[in-house]
C-alpha cells in the first residue's frame, strides 16, 4: 500500500461513520425474529465491515428461521443465541480489518457464504464449502448466516475471501443475485463446465434454476431447456435464455426432454426442485455417460433406481453452496450483461419489513421469486 | 513392419492350425447352453483371432443367461440368436486381421470387454465405455460377450482395443482377473485416481471388491477398509492388502469406518456390493465432500437419503465396466507383482465342464469366489 | 433408420448427381500446383463424400506446398503424389458411405482436419489430433489436406468424426472459419476452458488469434486483451470482443498487461504469433500459476528463460490443431452469433483461381487475413 | 479436545521445556553464516513450535546463502536481516498456537515448505505453492526457510498446513528426505498423477530425481528410465526402483529411451537436471501428446525448439515446490516401505557443523547426495 493510497483510504473511512450499535434482526426461537439493538462488530485479519444496502431472501433463511436446519456444529441450534441469518446480501465497505488490501473502504461488494478454514484437506485442495471445520470459528471457518452472524442487519462482518466487487451499473438489488447465480455456476462447474454447444436441462424454476439458464446460455451450451411447473416462472426462463421450456404438469419431462433432442438425451441436468423423483427423471434425460448435479433435494430419503445409474455410467455431483470461486465467474457474467439476473427479483422491503419480505418468499405471494430487501 | 518380421509372423501363422469349426457354447432360451460346433469366426481390420485358453465366469456371465439383460440394442434379447456370452478370457493370438501391428501371431493376452464405435461423442472423448452406439456392430461397436460372440468357445475374435498382453510369469488363470481388476481400478479412476494415502472403504468383497483391495493398496492408500458379510472373503481381502476388515453381521460397517479413520471418515469408498443400503452407508463413510464409486446396484430402487449427499458435497460415479484404459493399468500391477491376484481363483473346470463351472458360480458352492474354464 | 428416412435420404441423393471426375489442384513439386481431372473419391465405412463449396486458405497450406511440412508420415514429403491440400473447408453432404446415419444426403457441414485412428493410446483416451498412427491411412488415421486429400477440389471424402453441421444462416464463408475458431478453443481447453471472468491474453491477431478472441469474449473471459503489430488487425480484435488492444511497436505488451491489469497479470495466454521472443513475454503476463498455450511456434530454436517458468510454476501447452471435439463448440458459439467471425474474411476467389487466393495470402497482399474460395 | 486430551496434552507440554533462547544460524551477507543465541519463535494461531530433531541440506539452501535467491518479496534479499535458512526438516511438536488440535505436544513431525496466504485466487484454488502472495507475512503466507525463518536452528514455527506425521518406525533422517519425494511426487501430480503401466523418464539423479524414481516405481508406473552422468547415483536408482539407468557419458539419452521403449517413447519425463539441453531431449523422449515437468532449470536462457512441443502437442509444467498435499502423499508410501528413500542419505553432521554439512552438498565430496544434520 503506498502513502496515497493509505490517505485515500483514510478520506474514504471519515466518510463512513460507524456507529457502536445497530439495528439487526436476531433469532429467538423458532419463528421468532425480533428487530434488536446489537453492537457493530469489527472486522479481524482478513476481514472487513460491510454496510449492508440490500439482501435478498432464501428459502435457506426460512429453512434456518423455521428448524435451524441445515445444524451448526456439533448439532446445535441457532436458537435463542443472538443469531442474526441472512447471507445473500450486498453493501458497502466502511472498515478494513488488518492486513486488507483486496478491497478499499467505499468499495461496492456482495458476497458469498463460505470462508473455509484453510486448513482441512478440503480447504487445501480449495474446496472450501466442503470445509471440513464448518462452523469451527476458532479455526477460520464462517459461513455467513448460517454459522456466523448474516446480514439481516445495518453491518456485517466479512472474510475478504467472500466477497466480489460490484460494478457501479449494478443495481444493489441485482448485486444480491450474484451468489445465486453462482451456486448455479458451482453447479454446472462441478459437471466439467465446458458446456458449449451442449445439451443442458434445468429442473426447477426456481431462483438457482432461474439462474442455471442464465448462466448456462451464457456460457453456450445448446439447448438449454427449463422444466417446471409455473408457467410464469418458465416464460422468466425463456427471458433470460431458455431454448426450451416444459410445464411438467402437460408434458412428461422425459419425454419432452427425447423429443426436443431427437431421441439424443443431453450431457448436463442441473436439478434445482428437490422433487422425490426428479433425480430417476433426470437420469432418463442424460445419455450414456451423461452427468447430474443436485442442487436441491428431498427431505426425506426417496427411491433412486440405481442400478439405471450404474448401467448408463452416470456420475451425480451433490453440492452444497457456491464453492471453487464460481461467484466470481456468476459476476463477472452479469457484469458483462449475459443474462438480465434481475428478471427475477419481484418484490422490495425496507429493513423493518424483514418478516413480510420473508412471508412474501415463503408463501410465494403473488408469485414471489426473489424478495429483496433493500436499505437505501 | 520389417520383412524379418513378417517372415516370423508367418512362421508362427503356420504353428497354429485354425480349424473351420470349433466347439462353442450357444444361448438358446434363458439357461439353455449347448455345446455346439460353430464357424471359426473371421478377424476383421484391426481385428485378431483368438485361441482361447481360459477364460472366468463373472456373475454377469450368469445374469445374460438367464435374463437376457442387460439387454442388447433396441432391447433385444440374446435368446436363440446362436450367442456365445463369456467376457473374461484370455488366450493366444493365432491371426492377425488386415492392418494390426500391435499384437502378434503366438502372443499370450486378455481382454476387455468393450470396443466403443470410436464416432460418438463419448468415444471421442475416451469413454468408450459409454459408446452411444452401443450394440451397433454396424458402427463399428463390439462387446465380448454381450454385443458380440464371446469366450466360451474355442476361439474368439477380438478388436485390438480390447487387449493386453500377457507376461511370461503369468498364467492363464491369473490373467483370466485382469479385466476384473480393471474395473475395479477404472473405479478409482473416476473417483480422481490419485489416492496415496488416502482412506478407501471397498463395501463387498466379490471378485470386484477384492481386486480394488489389491488395486488400491498397490496405489498406497491407506487405509484400505474392505467390508464384507462372508469371513473368508474377508481374510482374502486382508491378504491382498486390507488394512482393516470389517464383517457386517458383527459390526455397523458406519461405525467400523468411523473407529478405524478415528472420525475422520474416508475420502472414497468403491461400493461394490450392490445391497440396498450401500449407497446411503458409503455416504456416512466419506467426510464431506467425499465420493463415491458405484460398481455394483441393486436390482430394484432403493430409498436414497439425498439431502445427505446434497449437503455435504458428495459425488457419485455409477460406472459401466472398465473404461479409460484401466485395464492396462490393472494388468501392469498385476504383472508387477503388487497383489496376488490368483488368490481369487477358487475353482476350475474344463470347456465341457461349463455349465458346472456357472452353477459353482452363481450357487457359490464350496465359497467359490472365481470359477476358471481352462481349455488346457 | 426408418424406411422413410431412407426414401428421403434416396430423394435427396439423386438430387446431387455426382460425377465419375473431377477438378482438384494437385500438388507436383514444391510450389507447383495444377488443376487436374481427378477421379472423385468414393467414402468408405463412416466416411461420406462432401461437394466443396468454400474452401479458405491457412498458412500450413502454403508451408505444405512450400516446404512439404510438416512432413507426413516416415518423413514422407507430399510432393509429386497427386496429392491435394487445403483444410478449412465445407460444403453439402452428397453422398454416405456405409453405416453412415450422423449425416444425410444435402447436409451443410463444415469439417476439422483429423480423424484419429482410434486404436492407438491417444486416441483411446480422446486425443485424436495427438494420434500415435499419424499418417497411416491403413490404420484409420486421415488429415484432411495433411496425410490425405483435402479441399482444393470439387469434392473430397472426410470421415464422420471430422464433420459438424452448419446451420441454415451461416454462409458458406464464414463456415469455413469454425475449425480456426475451434483450434482457438482447443487452445483454451487445454488451459482449462473455464475462464469467464479471468483474464486472457491472445498474442498475435492471425486468424487463430482473432477467432481467440471471439471465443474467449464469448466464454466471458475479462479483459480480453490482443496483442499485435497491424493497426487494423487490432482494431478487428477489438470488434471481435476485445476490451483492449496493444500495439508492440508503441507500448512494451509485457509492461501494457501489467498496466491494463494493475499489476495482477492475467490467468492465460494463447500464443497465436510465432514470434521469438513470444514465450518469454507470456511468461512475463501471466501471474503466478499462469498457464500459456502455444499455438504458433519460431521455425528454429529460440533462448527461453525456463527459470522464469519453473521459479513461477507456470504450464505450457503446445497444441496441435483443433482437438477435444472443440470445434463443435466453437460452432455452436458462432450459430449462437456470439462472435462475428465474418469480420476477418477479406478476399474472396473461384476454383480456378486458387493460385491468386494463396498469393494473397502468403504475402498479406492489401492485409489479407482469410482469403476464401468460393465454388458457388 | 476433551479434557482427557487436554490433561494429556498439558503433561506431554511439561516434558518439554521450551527455553527462551535458542542456537540458530543466522545469515549475514553473503555465505556469512553464524552460529547465534536468538529468542524462541512463538507460535501463532494455527501455528505449532517444533523442536528441530534433524535438518538436511537441499541445494536451493546452498543458493540462498550465496545469492539470496530466489529472492523474497519485492526483491528484498535476506541478507542482515537475522534470517535462518533451512527447510528439510523434522522435529517434534513442543508447544501448540491457539485453535490447534490436528497435532499434539510429543508428536513427531516433518514438514513441507509453504503455507499460503489462503485468500489470493491460487489458494483458493489449492495451489498454495503458487500463492500470488508469496513473501507477505501479514497476509499469512509463509515460507519455511524463503521467506520465514528456517530449520538450522533448535526450534521453529510451522504453521499447521506444512506438516505431516512421521510414524515410530521412520528415523529422523529419513523424515527430512519426505519434502523431497513430496517434490518429485508433485511434478508426477501435475502431469496426470495416474501413472501405472506407463513409462516416465527421470533426468537427473539428484535428490528429487532419486526421489521420483521411488514414487513413480511405487505407482506402478513402467518402465521407469533414469538417466544421469554419475554411476553411483544412478546403480543408487536401481536400487530406488529404476527399471533402466542410462549413463548419458556413455549413450546418447534420447536413444536410450527409444532403444528401452521400442521406439514409443514415453508418456511422461520428470526433468531434474536443469541441463541446458534437458527440456529439449526431454520433448524427444515423450511420444505425441506427451507430457514434461520441469523441477529443475539452467540459470540463464537457453535455446527451445518449441516447434517441436507445438507440432507433437506436447505439455510441460514448471513446478515451484511440492503443492497439492504432495507431501502428505509422499509421507504416505515412505510409511509403507515402498521405496527405500534413506539410500539417498549419505553424510551426517551436527548443528555446531552446518558449515561442514553446507560444503558437502555444494562440492559433493565423497560423492555426498543427501547431508543431514542431526541434532540428537
Amino acid at each position: 500500500m503506498t502513502s496515497a493510497q493509505i490517505d485515500s483510504s483514510a478520506t474514504r473511512t471519515n466518510q463512513y461513520r460507524v456507529p457502536e450499535t445497530m439495528k439487526a434482526w436476531v433469532l429467538g426461537g423458532p419463528e421468532e425474529l425480533a428487530l434488536l439493538e446489537k453492537p457493530v462488530p469489527r472486522p479481524g485479519t482478513a476481514e472487513v465491515l460491510v454496510r449492508i444496502d440490500a439482501i435478498a431472501v432464501c428459502a435457506t433463511d426460512i429453512e434456518i428461521i423455521h428448524h435451524g436446519v441445515p445444524a451448526m456444529i456439533d448439532g446445535e441450534l441457532p436458537f435463542n443465541k443472538g443469531f442474526t441469518p441472512g447471507h445473500e446480501y450486498m453493501g458497502t465497505v466502511v472498515r478494513l480489518g488488518p492486513s486488507v488490501d483486496e478491497f478499499q473502504v467505499g468499495d461496492r461488494v456482495t458476497v458469498e457464504v463460505h470462508a473455509g478454514c484453510g486448513r482441512c484437506p478440503r480447504c487445501r485442495e480449495g474446496m472450501y464449502t466442503s470445509c471440513l471445520n464448518y462452523g469451527y470459528r476458532a479455526k477460520g471457518h464462517r459461513a455467513n448466516g448460517f454459522s456466523t452472524d448474516g446480514g439481516f442487519a445495518e453491518y456485517a462482518v466479512n472474510h475478504v475471501n467472500t466477497m466480489v466487487h460490484v460494478p457501479d451499473d449494478m443495481s444493489d438489488a441485482e448485486a444480491t443475485l450474484v451468489v445465486t447465480a453462482g451456486t448455479a455456476m458451482y453447479g454446472l462447474d462441478v459437471m466439467g463446465g465446458i458446456i458449449a454447444g451442449e445439451g443442458v436441462v434445468i429442473i426447477g424454476p426456481g431462483p438457482i434454476g432461474l439462474m442455471g439458464v442464465g448462466v448456462a446460455k451464457a456460457l453456450g451450451a445448446d439447448p438449454v431447456i427449463l422444466t417446471g411447473t409455473r408457467d410464469r416462472r418458465l416464460a422468466m426462463g425463456k427471458d433470460l435464455g431458455a431454448d426450451e421450456i416444459v410445464n411438467v404438469l402437460h408434458e412428461d419431462p422425459v419425454g419432452a426432454v427425447q423429443r426436443i433432442t431427437g431421441g439424443k438425451g443431453v450431457q448436463y441436468v442441473l436439478e434445482c426442485s428437490g422433487a422425490p423423483n426428479a433425480l430417476n427423471e433426470a437420469a432418463r434425460m442424460v445419455n450414456r455417460g451423461g452427468r447430474i448435479c443436485l442442487a436441491a433435494f428431498p427431505s426425506d430419503p426417496v427411491p433412486v433406481d440405481i442400478a439405471y445409474l450404474v448401467r448408463n455410467n452416470i456420475y451425480v455431483f451433490g453440492i452444497r453452496g457456491e464453492g471453487k470461486s464460481a461467484t466470481h465467474r456468476a459476476a463477472a457474467l452479469m457484469a458483462q450483461k449475459r443474462f438480465d439476473a434481475k428478471l427475477i427479483h419481484t418484490h422490495t422491503f425496507s429493513l423493518e419489513e424483514v418478516p413480510s419480505a420473508i412471508r412474501y418468499a415463503r408463501e410465494r405471494i403473488e408469485d414471489a421469486i426473489k424478495v429483496v430487501v433493500a436499505m437505501r
